[in-house]
């Protein structure tokens, strides 16, 4: 019933550009597709948290998938992100999203609860047995129940809908663990990592792709990166992944997530407008700054022109800066067990 | 502006009847209402996490406040739950739900992103800036992102519409450096905890009530245990507290909550229906084990006939059995940081 | 074979006085003992976490057991750490404990290695079955292995040797677990809580008494608060458990644990010298500050005089500055999923 | 001042053998020290956490270097645990290290305790400016408090005796993070992983060697996957490190830690004795079946004669029950905060 080709390469997790009023911005959602293509991504990811799903209404989140599987016409594949207030809102939205061309869903585990793994299974059972669409469980425990090892093997051994997990948590061993489990019985399983900071060890050991954010940011860097490593090119490919790990770093720990990549969105061109989140003073400050590290790391790279003033010479961003940074959020999450 | 009077007393997180097809079930949510006010609750607070806010729409979220409100009729104060996807829709929210006659709002911290105290702080001043009816901040850090000390003293001196907290933790301590911040500069705040377990103690030491979910199903014990405490017969109180305790954990531990709630309010007569989180063949087996347990558990209280084939003697249930769950699920809880 | 008697009241686990070469200042130790006993502590408890037992030879730690014995000649009992590199060398303590009149010995659970519940219970059975001298578990899940309830029960049932546990969770439903599952079979068992900060309501819920830090600096009060709360006297009770709680805080969150007890140690005339754990500047810095602080807080007291400079007026420390620091160090712990 | 070639290879953290009355039993040490050289390890590595240092006395860890560095008898460089009660007693190790030969010391991070960034600085910095012998830094977040990014950069930059770190974590974006901010400034710093589940991804991304407890065990297969990868030889390698990862969690989730990899160790032929620290019945019965279920997958690799009854065919260990093991394990962990 499933397509039996696997899913690989890099989908882009996408920021939805907002306009004045806070509402979707068609057209600049629509360029923004079209600029992510040309770039070379290999698929679409709308609705994932880098796209903020849970800041939309069940309206808009369908909104925002039809105008970009519409933009994107058919020359990349979009997996959408599908999980509604409950099981059955969320077959409803997988029913409407095979309706208009999508590729597959991706199912966030349940959040908020958090759940045992019975829970989880039930959980992804009764979707997987009512999906028109094929379905990858997305793993993040970071925000959601966390979705272990035996779970995924036991869904991929019960439900041939189910056709991948994309994986945010960034354990390297787990997913050599899930793979291990489940790549005998399911060959054409996918096995995508969301964790940008560990792309080329991940592709290494046998993942099939990424959901990567940075991709929607620097699609010519991911790019290039699953290029070179699947090209067996190692050395250009780590010195790549230690560039692409500085970027992520100091997108994803250095605001309040995504606004981070929105900000750095921004420097590429789009639009991207303001994030609905309230920001204090103190965090609009800091977003300040971060821009300006961010234009001084993407000027590095070429992307953008260095802000006014200059940047450090010798090197765009001050790594003990961004350590220091890393140290600190990791520390915030993992005061609440997220990391 | 804010009516100067504490919330005080126990409000009730109620379990939403669902039928057969899983709508709301209207009549029985109507009984309900009557049965719990008859009992003596002081309020009832829909759409908690008791009343499985996230697993309804929004739609129905609302449909929820104006059956409970129509019902209550004035009898009892409501306190709504009223958080959607963005400050928006929740301002939205608390408009509605002021046009009705609801008395104030409890507004769950922002949960699947895990929100900074900048981040947080930003969310609530902009709901408190906005909103027409009084805020009562919610904190579960066991779900949602933590309000911390100086994030609830800053809103309680800026923010006139927020006038108490509701807090799930059962960090007693750190209630009592809420109270100690907030009570010389906001004397009307309420504190409210969310932690039946910890109720007697709570009160003793400065709480003005609980929202407690032990309410729903024996609202007989948790006002009478509010009651004795209030007036001071504290080895009546204490050994009610530990009948509490045993019946809560026994509810909150041994299944998917608020699965086992809505088990033991079925056993008092309320058709609470099948709850919307699909459940393992797993799940449904140890559910009935635990509805067996907790009719012997209502039964030693009197509140129900004992299960065919009778129950322990001399205690309704084994102390160590409940133990062991209690340690089960607080180590599932703590793996993911969660308490 | 047990003393039958309960072990009530308060014992303070004390800080070890240091010499400027940072031997062990037994003078001043002796000192301190009598400055304790006078003021009204129940008992000693050396070799605690406080006693920073794991910074002490095993040779020092026998030797500080012995020194404060034999000061105390008496008076009151000791309670004395007695946990070495494995079992056998644990035996061989308590041997040697039991010998010089030691009341009983307090055994922190395994650390370092975080062992199961099974291998916890396997390490408890094993010193139970073979010490001569009644034997206290030490809970403290800070930075300990942690002892279940079911363990706790299955060794007071198995165990007569065991005779308590000391608690340092400062988890009150929890304490009224162990409470519920151990009172009815051991009536004689004692619990103690080590959390200072919930002192007065883990009474008024059954704990016999406590082994809390501060009555190592603030005897007056930690003993005054203790029998106010049997007294029954709960409005002066919780008065002075609000006082205490500023004082604990400040000096547990404010410094590397226990250098805020050190350095209070200090203005209240020990000489507690300088801790063995290296101090980088800008800790020295911020313990300089802190002991400033402290110094308000005691003098508020009347324990000591105002620093030059005096005291902010109306309140000796700003609550919203404790409150921060509270919030960064718990963040702190719980990062690292202590707390 | 420092040798500046960088430590290298696989260093072997080994178990101690221990005769009947559970002291070290010298003849077995010294046989397997013989063995593990023979089988082409780097390295040694005693006293750490696989040879359970806290066990020992502190003049049985002194013994265990001397035993086998007098073994060793120059034919490989020995990197000895020296963590001692305080700093002082540290210093005076790393002197007597020294002049016996030891290559560098390895000291763990303050354990018990769980200090901040600046109370894990100012330790290790007391102790390079005092050591007469080169100093590995330890991080071992699992078991004591973090060493961070920017602490691993000042002691680089300040201490010419801090010659490496040795990083059981297994967070391979971390471990890029700590080699981007040394490697330019300290060319020579080695960079050495304590988590085998990822030996070659973390190979790959710089890593100068591991210290692998599974290199006690099977060290024909950690130093053939070591030598495999910098050959760049990936197929062979992943594929040798998908085993090596089964055998890991075996050994490292099955039992209490290292009972899994001491029961293995017998299979092999090396007489590990009985640990010293206690075993529950339960955990004895665990224990038999764990060493089956070894013999197994030591059999598969042809380490040893399958067990009387034979093994599964086609594959020695059931790859679900393992991951069932290592979900429970790691729940019981996360419970900690520690993975």
């Amino acid at each position: 019933m499933s397509d039996t080709k696997r899913l690989t390469g890099i989908f882009t997790p996408n920021i939805v550009p907002l306009d004045g009023s806070g509402e979707i911005n068609e057209p600049e959602l629509r360029r923004y597709v079209d600029w992510l293509i040309e770039r070379g991504v290999h698929g679409l990811y709308p609705n994932g948290s880098t796209g903020e799903f849970t800041r939309f209404t069940a309206e808009e989140r369908r909104r925002i998938v039809e105008i970009m599987v519409d933009q994107a016409a058919g020359r990349v594949p979009t997996l959408a992100g599908a999980a509604e207030a409950n099981v059955r809102e969320t077959i409803k939205a997988c029913e409407h999203y095979h309706a208009i061309g999508v590729r597959a869903v991706a199912i966030v585990s349940p959040f908020y609860y958090q759940l045992s793994a019975a829970g989880v299974y039930a959980y992804f059972r009764e979707i997987a047995d009512n999906s028109p669409i094929d379905v990858t469980l997305y793993n993040i425990p970071m925000f959601a129940s966390p979705i272990d090892v035996p779970t995924v093997k036991r869904l991929a051994e019960e439900c041939p809908r189910v056709i991948g997990i994309k994986d945010s948590s960034g354990d390297l061993p787990n997913m050599m663990r899930m793979i291990a489990a489940v790549r005998r019985v399911r060959p054409e399983f996918s096995f995508l990592t969301g964790w940008d900071a560990a792309l080329m060890p991940m592709l290494l050991i046998g993942c099939d792709g990424g959901t990567n954010a940075t991709s929607g940011i620097v699609p010519e860097i991911t790019r290039k990166l699953y290029d070179l490593t699947i090209a067996g090119r190692l050395d250009e490919a780590r010195d790549l992944q230690y560039r692409l790990l500085t970027l992520f770093d100091s997108m994803i720990y250095s605001a309040e997530f995504p606004e981070g990549f929105r900000a750095a969105l921004r420097l590429r061109g789009i639009d991207a407008g303001i994030g609905r989140q309230p920001k204090s003073e103190s965090q609009k400050l800091e977003l300040n700054s971060l821009s300006r590290d961010l234009q001084c790391l993407l000027a590095a790279e070429g992307f953008t022109e260095e802000p006014v003033g200059g940047c450090p010479v010798g090197q765009s961003l001050d790594p003990e800066h961004v350590a220091r940074i890393v140290q600190g959020v990791v520390g915030e999450l993992k005061r609440r067990g997220m990391a």
